[in-house]
């Protein structure tokens, strides 16, 4: 008799069940009176009038899809508008769309590492250096590129400069800008160095830069002064601070050309809906106008650090918007999310196998539309609900 | 002097430039006269009024995006609806949906290959089998897996047979439903009985099967009377038939269970936007309503194909809505397409590297808001410009 062939899953989830590690989906309706320091709609601009009111006309303008692949019918004069608006914000000379920031790591590091397939040449398979912290998109990347990957200790350009030295041919360096576990920021400018020495590419994904770092928030990439280089490409999403769904790369020309006719996950994929591109575009249009929300969700973010912090949590100096506050165990981590939710607070907790380290955490995200209550009473809350020491 | 990172791209460029496989993208306005025969809107939907008001009303009333990982705050109560809704119409005990089809394939396959983790149990590393025509992403899935993949011919079941017969441990098969390039579909009730007598699960991707094919276009899949069964999962997109965007795997709900405990693409990537979700939602609601837009596209492709057959054409019978038309070579292809367009009419056109066998097609979908008179007027126009043979 031939065995189940799904049994083997219930007794993985016996496992995980042990282990506190089940995850379930919990719905949210569309009026909470929770205060939210869990999602990621950093500068507040998900809700705003103006970001809605632009997606739902677009669904109404261009239908509530895109019909098909970007090359076929799936690029509208909507999607080309918001490639122009993100590269000039951003300071690149060029940008594309995808479906997903997911999506949009994929392409980069699959597309800038594929083998160069010049005939006359030898295919030569490049290097890809990543930084042990990245992001599972960009990790999902190096896995499908089939490149050497060499995995360095996180935010070290020393062992990225050492990496790239013992290495002959193309490479490419990986890294998030600002690390979604910790919020800590990467040292881009000493990572282009390490890069520039020994010719190679750098490519930050700077899904939690944007419209946090950086004049106005144009990003961790364009605060370290690499927008726009020749050797830099960057990744965003548009799901974060700009409120919507969706992902981008950004680089020179001849990358987003490339880029074009080779990456999998742009030429296989239903382009954007309608829906997202218009909402996003709205939100950089809020952005140019009130470059105060970058500086304002920085604040709130540093406010939060400081109150939890001094009243004797550790918690890692914010870098961008992103506070994360230490739990004893994962399970304290839960009940401690638990109870800021009964409280009124949501917040995010990583346990693993999120962390690599192991380490559990409350993962506080500011907004830059939070007034100074809402802070102080999002502090008190983390406070009184923390676990003893 | 270290060498410029991206020349190699300029390289590949002269290449593909040389063989004419350079693509470009067009946007395209929002009220194009065309007759479109490009897209994948196969039941007309994607502009139906109540689907576009769906889309605009989520995005109004519940945000521009949803804000974080579907674990995290990304979950709405319309997520969850449409996840019931999808998981009732197509027969299966649950769902869960992903911001793209490409998504809910990488998911699919890598969860359902992990390996297995158990204390006690040595890791098992499942083979996939994979038929040779499979979409790009079910592919990316079996590389991202880290499996034992075999590649076995195009809808072959007595080659998945062989495959399982000679393998010892768990084994899944992984077919698209209808296949891309040619509309041709796969034997799913042989595949079935193959996996079953080895004990094998099957993974069907029905991307271009809902909305066409079976009972008011509840799919391949439950056509061939495997919707629900134990051993059978599927994935659908949103981005077609329903006109929106997204993907849903369907299955058996412990299936769905570990999914969101274990798949990267959903665990790491934000919640697909509320106006997608209300779309697709709406969607479903106009084909519940309205069962025969299904059976109308399968007529129009029909049609489609019996007039530019019955002068001469070469194409392959259309078991679903595609209708594939043979061309006598990649430029004669694309001159093909061009002619078309000024003529009026947008089809697809697909080329080397996106076809394996080499052979370059007009690809032609059918919709099911085809007028008796825009199909006679399609068809003359293909055949009008159609190259000497």
């Amino acid at each position: 008799m031939p065995q189940d062939p799904f049994d083997w899953i219930d007794a993985e989830h016996e496992r995980r069940l042990a282990a506190g590690l089940v995850r379930t989906l919990r719905p949210r309706s569309a009026d909470s009176s929770l205060i939210d320091l869990a999602g990621n709609d950093y500068l507040g601009l998900t809700r705003h009038p103006e970001v809605t009111a632009a997606a739902a006309d677009a669904a109404r303008r261009w239908g509530a899809g895109a019909t098909g692949s970007r090359l076929v019918t799936g690029t509208t004069a909507l999607h080309a508008r918001l490639e122009e608006s993100l590269a000039d914000f951003c300071g690149f000379e060029a940008a594309l769309v995808f479906s997903s920031g997911y999506a949009a790591n994929l392409a980069a590091v699959t597309a800038l590492c594929g083998p160069s397939t010049m005939s006359g040449v030898s295919p030569s398979v490049p290097l890809v250096v990543s930084d042990a912290g990245n992001h599972a998109s960009l990790i999902d990347g190096c896995r499908l590129a089939r490149a050497e990957t060499a995995v360095v200790p996180h935010a070290d350009p020393e062992a990225v400069r050492k990496t790239l030295e013992a290495h002959e041919g193309r490479a490419l360096a990986v890294t998030d800008s600002v690390f979604s576990v910790d919020g800590d920021a990467a040292p881009l400018a000493a990572l282009a160095e390490a890069c520039r020495e020994h010719g190679a590419a750098l490519l930050v994904d700077d899904a939690h830069g944007l419209g946090v770092l950086g004049e106005g928030g144009r990003g961790a990439v364009h605060a370290a002064g690499l927008a726009g280089d020749a050797d830099v490409v960057a990744t965003v999403t548009l799901s974060k601070s700009l409120g919507s769904q969706g992902g981008a790369v950004l680089g020179p020309a001849r990358v987003i050309r490339h880029l074009v006719s080779h990456a999998r996950t742009f030429i296989f994929d239903t382009g954007l809906a309608p829906a997202a591109v218009g909402g996003a575009l709205a939100s950089l249009e809020v952005l140019r106008r009130e470059p105060g929300r970058a500086a304002r969700v920085r604040y709130v973010a540093g406010e939060l650090h400081r109150r939890v912090t001094a009243a004797g949590l550790t918690a890692v100096r914010p870098d961008a918007a992103v506070v994360s506050v230490r739990a004893p165990s994962p399970e304290a981590a839960v009940r401690w999310a638990a109870d800021c939710r009964t409280a009124g607070l949501a917040v995010g907790c990583f346990r693993p196998p999120s962390v690599p380290d192991g380490i559990s955490r409350l993962r506080l995200t500011a907004r830059a539309d939070l007034t100074d209550r809402q802070i102080e009473e999002a502090a008190d809350t983390v406070l009184r609900t923390a676990p003893a020491a």
